[in-house]
């Protein structure tokens, strides 16, 4: 936010700065019929469910403007949003930004915001139509709504997971934590330093699962490809731990999950041997993940195993047997919603 | 908040304040197929338009907790939302309400917030479907979206306004500002005070408009019931004013309306007065009134007139022509977009 252009956003006013953000864009989905400009968006999906998702994302809470550039949280505001509507099985078609801005932001500060949300839409093919901005107290406010399209009967709910139903979960996960304590470590080490040089060397993995992470669209169609529709599904943003729980809370069973089947990276289990961290912990707890967390019927075992980047990790079961983690050697350790803002507190 | 109990949230955690807030929510619509606890609402237009809009609301900008009561805020917020898809020509249907709450907040004051979006919800036929809770530094940030339906072909937007139409608005304006106005003096008035009664003995209705704003579904239902499209239409938020210059803006025309023909309720008349302000400024100006402003085919002239509460104040110009106010003495005055935020620095 220095060295560069300053326009104040008190000199644009409202309506302007509305303007001057959106301008250009143009809407890419049949069933956006208004974008930005009236009282309301409207949107027309013959003959499909309509999908709503919103997110809250709050300066000093949800993301640290020291080491967040503006794009990429603009560009992940926007993606986790897109992430939820995957997790039903739907796709993303239109999304409404909200902001609450204060004096220390100007107009060039939000243009970037604005770039990283423009990017991560034209990437997902998703219209921004519409949205609210206004003047805040302190700090930046984004509040993000997607709406999105599924088809009636392959809707993914989190209560349709089903005894002896195959555990699946796509990509790796306790990465976006390890580039938490990463940034977090380095932003310490910064402090009063001059001439800092962060030391994020072979550590672009986990930075970019923090900074940049992508929605599975990939896996949702690959899903779709092969004919599954899984039975119950979430995205990963509390952590494994707290997701698995609401699915099987919502679904009437319990589950078993193996230590050894979790997908860790290499990265993520150097970083975790380096801040001397539980790397289980991580992966289980760790959250922002935005990786896939689906059960599908275990007749689909060999058709789910085929696809690039998911893996089985365990089984649905009866409620009375709850819900555990296996460890290597064997034994069984209840798994608990701790979340990774707990964590963090820790 | 004072003299209740009050209980921390942090006792309840994320998902059990969801839980106890959300409770007991059934959703009504036919369109609401799968509401709270899911990462995504499910809803279904058989045929029709889907609306969005949404409002950010932040403390110390949108409102001030000395004199609005939660339960008020709650109801306003949403009833603000409804109040843009009634604008539309629609009918809103599902909520999402986003949540970012300091310390200083209870359990007990949630539950008044929430209270008053659901009896908004219930009067106006609305299901809350979902939404994202969470800590905020300082506070309290109220994100609501609405969607709704609309039947293509009877949308009405901002850009359909044409010469010679009728401008017609429903209601009186300049009520909700001058409540304001009245509760700024009377916190001010209070600062310092011990055992102080606020002044507000007849002043009922202006604080009535200001906090409790009702959204103009009658009206649209009047218009349905008459036949009547209108070519454009807006919900007053920031002011006549302002919204007229919108419509002419996106319409591409001009406009004149009449000083004398601007429906002002009595108690708003007195108000000005004592406060030495003008009367006609308040009016044009001040926003807040969630009244309809709208435009119909001057040959509708005598179907509109006989909708009660709904009134003729001018007409549709050619845009050479410009957009004026004409005053009782004749004059023409240019409309200024001065909305209420500016007119409260003056």
């Amino acid at each position: 936010m220095e060295n560069r252009n300053r326009t104040e956003i008190a000199t644009l006013g409202e309506f302007g700065l509305i303007e001057k953000l959106t301008a250009d864009i143009t809407p890419t989905n049949e069933s956006t019929r208004k974008g930005v400009g009236d009282d309301a968006a409207v949107l027309h999906y013959e003959g499909r469910e309509t999908l709503v998702t919103t997110d809250l994302l709050l300066e000093g809470v949800h993301f640290d403007l020291t080491y967040v550039p503006l794009k990429h949280l603009g560009y992940k505001s926007a993606v986790v949003n897109f992430s939820d509507i995957y997790a039903m099985n739907g796709t993303p078609r239109q999304i409404t930004v909200s902001l609450g801005v204060s004096k220390r932001f100007s107009v060039e500060d939000l243009e970037e915001l604005y770039a990283g949300i423009r990017l991560a839409c034209q990437t997902y093919g998703v219209d921004l139509v519409g949205g609210d901005t206004s003047a805040s107290m302190t700090g930046l406010t984004i509040s993000i709504t997607c709406i999105g399209e599924g088809i009636a009967g392959k809707i993914a709910y989190r209560n349709g997971a089903r005894e002896n139903d195959l555990i699946c979960v796509s990509g790796d996960l306790g990465a976006a934590y390890m580039g938490l304590q990463l940034l977090e470590r380095e932003k310490r080490v910064f402090a009063g330093e001059k001439d800092f040089k962060p030391a994020f060397d072979n550590r672009e993995y986990l930075l970019e699962r923090q900074l940049k992470p992508e929605a599975r669209r990939d896996v949702v169609e690959a899903l779709d490809k092969a004919g599954i529709v899984p039975t119950a599904m979430m995205d990963i943003s509390d952590g494994l731990s707290s997701e698995l729980l609401h699915i099987c809370k919502q679904s009437h069973t319990g589950c078993r999950v193996y230590e050894e089947r979790i997908p860790i990276d290499y990265q993520t289990a150097l970083m975790a041997e380096e801040f001397n961290m539980n790397l289980v912990t991580a992966a289980l707890n760790g959250g922002e993940d935005y990786e896939l967390l689906f059960t599908v019927p275990l007749s689909l075992h060999e058709t789910v195993s085929a696809i690039p980047g998911v893996k089985v990790i365990g089984h649905i079961t009866a409620p009375s047997l709850g819900c555990c983690l296996v460890t290597r050697d064997g034994n069984e350790i209840e798994l608990r919603a701790q979340g990774w803002n707990s964590l963090a507190e820790e």
